[in-house]
C-alpha cells in the first residue's frame, strides 16, 4: 500500500487540545489506504513512501459544506432583479415565481442535466476546499424527481471525487398538485416516500422545513416518526422566521442537527444540549433575505452546543458558491470567532452529518485535507475569494 | 492587422439606448488594433480573420475595479480574530495594529515583494472579469515608499496583462513620525510628493481621506489646489464615517469621484450632478464594518449621478478580492438593482477614472471584454462565486 508522508507541516487538527484551531507540536502527517495513520515527527515511512514538502503550510481538514440544495435546475435571478425593481413578492408568486419555479424546472430536468448543474456549483465549493457536501432532496416533490435528484448528487460525488451525503427533503414545500391538502401529503411523504428511500438506501438523514410556511409541529412529528420507523437519522429546517418549536421537537428525536434557528428561543437551548444535536447557522441566507433576527449565539456557547456553518446553497434564498465565503459572514453578521468559524466548517459540520471520521486531523481518520500557504487559519476567513488550497487530499487521492 | 470576429453573441454593451443593459439587436462584434471596430451582424471580414463562436454566450465590458488600495505588505488577520475574540480596537492600536502596522509592513518590503503579494489580489479579480484596475498609494505615507508602491502597481499590470490606473493617496493617513503635525506633512505632501508625482507621471489622479479622523477640509483644500498645480485630477474619500462635507469640496475641483459617501447629505447631492462627479459605492466596507448608515442612493438616482461600484480592496476595512460579490452586495444591501450594480462596475466606473474608451461595447472602444455563459446578466450579480468568463480579451488580446 502506498504511504504519503506530509512533511514540515503545521497542523490544525480541530481536535480539542486547549490550543488554537487544536495545533499539534506534529509536523508530520502520514496517509495509508485513505486514512491519517500517524501525526508525529520524524515518522518511520517505507522506502517507496510519496514525500511531500509542506514548506511550513497549513495542513486544515477538508471542509464540510453540510447543508446545501445545489442539486435542481432553473434559476431565479429574474426574481431577484424584479424584486429590486420594486416588484412585490405577491406579484412574482403570482406570476409562477419562488419555490414553484424550481419545482417546475426540476421536474422538467433529465438526472443529466441535474448533474451538469449541479457540478457547476459543487466545482466552486470544491476549489476553495471542500471535500464533503450534504445535497438535499426537495425539488421534486413527488417521488420520481426527489429519487432522480438523489441519484443526481450521488453522481456528482463520483464525477468530482468528493464525498456526499444525501438527504431527503420531501417535507419542504407543498406541490402544486396537492393544492391545499398537506396532511395528504404528509401520508404520501411517510408512507410512500420514505420507505422506498429507506430501503433503497438513497439518503442518510430525512429532513423537515417546519415552519409556519411550511409543516407545522403535527405534521414534522409525522415525518420524525417514519424516518425513525425506516431507521434514518433526523434534521430539521426550524425556527427560520418564527419560534415554532421546530428545535425541541427535533431534539426530541435526537436531531443531528437544527438549521437556520434565528428565532431559537434561548431557554430551548439546553434541550440540545441533551440531545447531542448540533445547531447549523447558515449565514447566507440571513444575509440574501436581510434578516435581522440573530441566532442565539451566546446561548449557544454557554451550552456548549457545536456550531457548524453552511451555505444553504439553493436557488432562491442563498445563491452562494462559497463556503468560505459563509464562514466569513458568520464572523462579522454572527460575531463568531474565526475559530469557531473554522470548526464550524469541519469538525462540527461532521457531527452535523454523523461523520466522526471526518473533520478532523487524528490517527484513524479519513485522509481527507488541504494544504493552504497562509500564516494563520484566521486568514481563511477574514479575506474573501483570496485563498485557494495549494495540495488537497481526499480519500487519501491527492486531488489538487 | 488581425481581425477577430466574434459571432453568435448578445451584446449588453451598456449603452444608453433604451434597453436593459444597453442591449443591442447584433449580434457580432468585430475587433482590431486593440479596438472594437464594428458591432452588427453579417460583418464584412477579410479572408484570414480569427472567428468566434461565442454560442449564444453573453458580452459584457470587462469589468472595472475603481478603487483598490491591492499593493501592500503584511495583514491584519490577527486583529480581526483578537477583535471577534473581544479585545478593543484601543488595545489593538496600542499594540501598534490598524493602518499603522500596514505601514510599517509596506515600507519594510521590498518592491518585487509588494508586486508578488498584489498580483496574487488582483487574479482573483481578474479570474471574475477585471480587466482595468485602480491602485492607490497611501500605505507609505514617505517619498520612497509611496513611489515604490505606485512602481509595484504598474508592474502589477504588466505582469498580469490588465490596465491599471493608478491614484496617489500620500495624504491617505498621519505617518507615525510626523506625530500629530498633519500641517506639516500635508505641506509635504503638497510640496514635494504631488510635484515628484505629476513630473514624473507616477499617477493619474489624486484622492485625500477628508473625514474626522483623516483630514479636515482645510487640510483636503491644500491637497486638491497643489494637485490641480500639477495639472492631475482629484478624488476623495469623503463622507464614509460623518457629513463632513469632503464631497461638497471635491465636487468644487471637479473631482472625478466622491468614494464611500453613506453620510454624504442628499441635499449636497446636486453639486455633484453639477461637477458631472460619479459617486462610488464601496460596499465591502459598508460590510466589514457593519455599517448602518446607507448611502442616498434615491438621491443619487433623481439626480442620475452615475454610481459607481467597487472593492475598495484593502487589508484592515475590505479584505474582499471579488468585484461581483461586491456588486452583489449593492444590490442586498444598498438595494441597487442589478442593471445599476453591473453598469457600476462597467460604464459608471470607467467614468470614475475618466476611461473614455472602456466600461462599454461601442465602435472604438477598447477591445476589453468577455464572454460570459448565462442566460441574463442579472445572473452575474445574484449568485455568488458562481461565474468566470468562458473568454477574455484586454486590449484585443485574448487572455482566457
Ligand atoms: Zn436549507
Ligand atoms: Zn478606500
Amino acid at each position: 500500500m502506498t504511504q504519503t508522508l506530509i512533511r514540515n507541516v503545521r497542523i490544525a487538527s480541530m481536535q480539542e487540545n486547549g490550543r488554537p484551531y487544536g495545533e499539534l507540536a506534529a509536523g508530520e502527517i502520514l496517509l495509508e489506504r485513505g486514512k491519517i495513520v500517524a501525526l508525529g515527527t520524524s515518522l518511520p515511512v517505507r522506502d517507496e513512501a510519496e514525500i511531500v514538502d509542506a514548506q511550513s503550510a497549513w495542513c486544515l481538514p477538508g471542509f464540510i459544506d453540510c447543508h446545501t440544495h445545489l442539486v435542481y435546475a432553473g434559476n431565479r435571478a429574474d426574481e431577484f432583479a424584479k424584486r429590486l425593481r420594486g416588484v412585490s413578492y405577491q406579484a412574482i408568486s403570482a406570476q409562477g415565481g419562488g419555490i414553484k419555479s424550481t419545482v417546475r424546472a426540476t421536474r422538467e430536468a433529465s438526472e443529466q442535466q441535474l448533474v451538469e448543474h449541479a457540478i457547476q456549483r459543487a466545482s466552486r465549493l470544491a476549489e476553495e476546499g471542500v471535500t464533503t457536501l450534504e445535497i438535499k432532496s426537495g425539488y421534486g416533490l413527488d417521488k420520481e424527481t426527489e429519487v432522480r435528484m438523489l441519484n443526481a448528487a450521488k453522481q456528482v460525488g463520483e464525477k468530482l471525487g468528493i464525498h456526499i451525503q444525501r438527504t431527503f427533503l420531501g417535507a419542504h414545500a407543498l406541490p402544486p398538485e396537492a393544492d391545499t391538502d398537506a396532511d395528504a401529503y404528509i401520508d404520501f411523504v411517510c408512507n410512500t416516500m420514505i420507505p422506498y428511500i429507506a430501503e433503497n438506501q438513497l439518503a442518510d438523514a430525512v429532513d423537515v422545513f417546519c415552519e409556519t410556511v411550511g409543516f407545522d409541529l403535527v405534521q414534522t412529528r409525522r415525518v420524525f416518526e417514519a424516518a425513525r420507523q425506516a431507521g434514518l437519522p433526523v434534521k430539521g429546517h426550524v425556527e427560520q422566521l418564527s419560534d415554532s418549536k421546530g428545535a425541541l421537537l427535533a431534539a426530541s428525536y435526537s436531531a443531528l442537527s437544527v438549521d437556520h434557528i434565528e428565532y431559537l428561543d434561548p431557554s430551548d437551548v439546553s434541550a440540545l444540549a441533551d440531545a447531542g444535536t448540533v445547531a447549523v447557522l447558515l449565514p447566507g441566507a440571513f444575509y440574501y433575505l436581510r434578516e435581522t433576527q440573530l441566532p442565539p449565539v451566546e446561548a449557544l456557547r454557554q451550552h456548549q452546543i457545536p456550531m457548524a456553518i453552511s451555505t444553504d446553497l439553493n436557488p432562491g434564498t442563498s445563491p452562494i458558491a462559497s463556503l468560505l465565503t459563509c464562514a466569513n459572514m458568520a464572523c462579522v453578521l454572527f460575531r463568531l470567532t474565526t475559530e469557531e468559524a473554522l470548526r464550524g466548517i469541519t469538525c462540527h459540520a461532521a457531527k452535523a452529518l454523523n461523520l466522526a471520521n471526518k473533520g478532523i486531523l487524528r490517527e484513524g481518520a479519513d485522509a481527507d485535507l488541504c494544504l493552504w500557504q497562509i500564516n494563520s487559519p484566521d486568514e481563511l476567513v477574514y479575506e474573501i475569494n483570496r485563498y485557494r488550497p495549494v495540495a488537497k487530499w481526499v480519500g487519501g487521492q491527492r486531488v489538487i
